[in-house]
């Protein structure tokens, strides 16, 4: 005899309905697919060429070991000018940009000295005179939350050293009243002062000084093992970084003139921000995604990216187009009395780490993490499992031990999205909606789902033209 | 219309047979107690003393938090003298030790100028004369493995500073071919005596130069978070460790006129062994525990220990009295073309971490570790549950989250091993069974059975005279 089971797909009602008359149910996961995506999914599904460009595209992006290789000057590494000012997401202007941007943008102004007062700056960009701005990821680097960068921050280089391909991304500053999130009080620019005094040289020294270059892509298949999802959780990586960079600090005092006072001081503002790796995971995860660009036919995500206006993503198979809407605000915990109506909309280039199949995606591995972000433990462990259904592979160097050593999910297909409805899941701290006010809190989010069919649409167009 | 289910209790054959008819049915587990343990449980079971006696255990357990206050030779702060040896578990005399402790014993020997080599230690020993055996626990002490302690070892000092007492353990040596796996080769004495001459007077001049004590207890707490069991996983912790210490170590350099060679080569060996927070892992559990000794009528294990010949365990409420029985040969993974016939019986101290509540007890925060000790992820999440069953408390202060924060299981009871025949899982490394071997492995073991229903009737003894 067995007892009679019925499988349900789609809906809820249907297996509250059978339950409720005491039957087994077993509970399929489908929804149907984004509205008005079939003709082109069916044009992308037939591609011909999809999947061994997918097979390339993956193989590219797990085949990069990235490499702590420098730490020098934006205006070194990147050739950025004076005036010129990088920030995260997809292309935006002054106008157009929210206050957390335009408060990193007064700070770094006031930094770079093309104004004395911070809010002086409002002028200065309004005019639009002998300032331009741009993405980070148009110049192979990647910003945290505004993401601004000026000429004279200092860099972590990174590189493939199979194909000397590097990226960029500055030094992080810590959290609270910091620039990356809108503030720029004079507590931050002082901090940003000494970080460009001492921090960025007595690094630079380290890194030159250590004989075998910090593989970063290394310390995460650690940190994944212990408790730390890349993008929230960077703890064991900022200790793993101190662990390996701080006799080479030690043995430059000597060399490189520096005072014990200074080492000392380094060694406690690093060891004294958990989140200090997350501009070393950030540009990994950059670094591999790069390699997978410009794979016609490919439907993978390369890059995804906020303003604080606008989410933008790029595919492999569609260049350096990017499709973007509105940014979304986080749901999660708040700092002190902060509460939804202070936070920005989502913004920084972080959200490569998801895009690399870590941070929101490998948050079964961080359990810890919603003690920051909100939601429960069996949620993160449900996500993870999740957006394997939206992703490519499982990456064999990232693995999630209490998942039983499965591969983090990598590689976000569009197709897959369009065809599940499955959003990618982000995990994020939160700027105050107003410059100058910096965190409020940290929470999950999701891309405006409207940019993934757009651009399936573009990808399916490409197929159609290459296909005849 | 309702399913059919049944309950089964106890033996599997019962379950099987019912589900072969393809009936639900739900396993409760349950097994009879001990055989000989009935009339002392129930002499235990309705003892007056017992509920507040363990409740007031638990809650001094609970109550210690370590401090890290000192590092020191053991001839000052243990008063160690020339000619005497601590060693791990109960005690044993020479012609009863086994290879590792042995071998221990002899590099030790070698270690204080006793004899030239290690290798004449031996009939040193045998004839006894001005050398003694005294088992660390006897002197507030702990020693993983081996355990050996000699006068100029230098020794961590921990403190609970509500009541100022203290705790000592020697510095963990790294793995492989050590002192403490019973490996006593040129290199272990050369390493050991770097540990004296450098590692030792640094550590003390960073652990005197740091102005806020590091709280070890708290660290354990991170650490739990982070992937780390503590005792076969002190990743994070030694990381921890490192980043708390090395600002004074640095700043040391200059008031203590050690050489920036020196410092960088401790902070390289420091970190680049993982297992070093262990030795500090091990003497905040026993700071602890100690706190919980001699209540009367508690029926909470204190202390369970291993010569390498004997496995010993200390009841809150039967005094400094040693139940002992044969250790058990770990089942495991072998280090190279080691096996199981290599290994030597269980020894060590360090399941002093289980003792209280991590270590095997807390295997599911630390999934990773089943690549080292065997086993897989899901046993190790359901140990930690099962490990609740012969537990009288969750620890507030080490949470699991994957458990969803659960507390550790802390605090055996003599009385629920006996009554469920459940025993507390260690998990542990192996040393080689012949000395000067070192280490050959890492595994999973448990008491020898019969040492609980020996204390259980010692506490049944106590119960009926104190209640007429």
């Amino acid at each position: 005899m067995s007892t009679p089971t019925v499988v349900t797909v789609g809906a809820d009602m249907f297996a509250e309905a059978v339950e409720g008359q005491a039957v087994d149910v077993e509970r399929v996961d489908w929804r149907p697919p984004m509205p008005g995506t079939e003709a082109d999914l069916a044009a992308v599904a037939t591609d011909p060429r999809r999947p061994e460009a997918n097979r390339r595209a993956v193989e590219a992006m797990l085949g990069v070991t990235a490499h702590l290789v420098d730490v020098a000057p934006a205006s070194e590494v990147l050739g950025l000018e004076r005036g010129q000012f990088l920030h995260a997401g997809p292309p935006i202007a002054w106008e157009q940009a929210s206050g957390p941007l335009r408060g990193a943008l007064m700070g770094g102004a006031a930094l770079e000295g093309l104004v004395d007062d911070p809010e002086d700056a409002v002028a200065l960009f309004e005019s639009g005179s002998n300032v331009s701005l741009e993405p980070c990821h148009h110049r192979s680097a990647v910003g945290p939350m505004a993401g601004v960068v000026t000429p004279s921050m200092w860099m972590w280089v990174l590189e493939d050293r199979a194909t000397g391909r590097r990226t960029y991304c500055s030094l992080n500053e810590g959290l609270g009243k910091v620039l990356r999130y809108g503030a720029y009080s004079d507590e931050v620019l002082t901090r940003l002062r000494w970080m460009g005094d001492v921090l960025g040289p007595l690094l630079q020294a380290a890194v030159r000084g250590t004989a075998e270059a910090t593989d970063v892509t290394g310390i995460l298949t650690q940190m994944l093992q212990m408790g730390d999802e890349a993008h929230n959780r960077n703890r064991a990586g900022t200790l793993m970084l101190l662990r390996d960079l701080s006799p080479a600090m030690v043995l430059s005092q000597e060399k490189g003139g520096f005072e014990g006072k200074d080492v000392a001081e380094v060694l406690r503002f690093v060891g004294g921000n958990d989140h200090f790796f997350l501009n070393l995971a950030m540009p990994a995860c950059k670094l591999a995604l790069d390699a997978a660009r410009d794979v016609p036919g490919s439907t993978m995500v390369v890059a995804m990216a906020r303003n604080g206006t606008e989410f933008g993503i790029q595919v492999s198979g569609t260049g350096d187009q990017w499709f973007t809407g509105p940014a979304q605000v986080a749901e999660g915990l708040f700092l002190g009395d902060y509460g939804p109506e202070d936070a920005n909309p989502d913004i920084g280039d972080s959200a490569i780490t998801e895009t690399a199949g870590i941070g929101g995606f490998a948050m079964a591995t961080a359990p810890a993490i919603v003690r920051l972000v909100g939601g429960s433990v069996p949620d993160a462990l449900a996500t993870t499992r999740r957006m394997h259904e939206i992703t490519l592979a499982a990456n064999p160097r990232w693995s999630v031990p209490v998942l039983e050593f499965q591969g983090t999910p990598t590689g976000i297909d569009v197709s897959k999205v369009c065809r599940t409805g499955v959003l990618p899941q982000i995990n994020t701290g939160m700027a105050g909606a107003v410059a100058g006010v910096g965190q409020v809190g940290a929470g999950l989010v999701t891309p405006p789902a409207e940019i993934f069919p757009q651009a399936l649409a573009a990808l399916a167009d490409a197929a159609r033209a290459a296909n005849g």
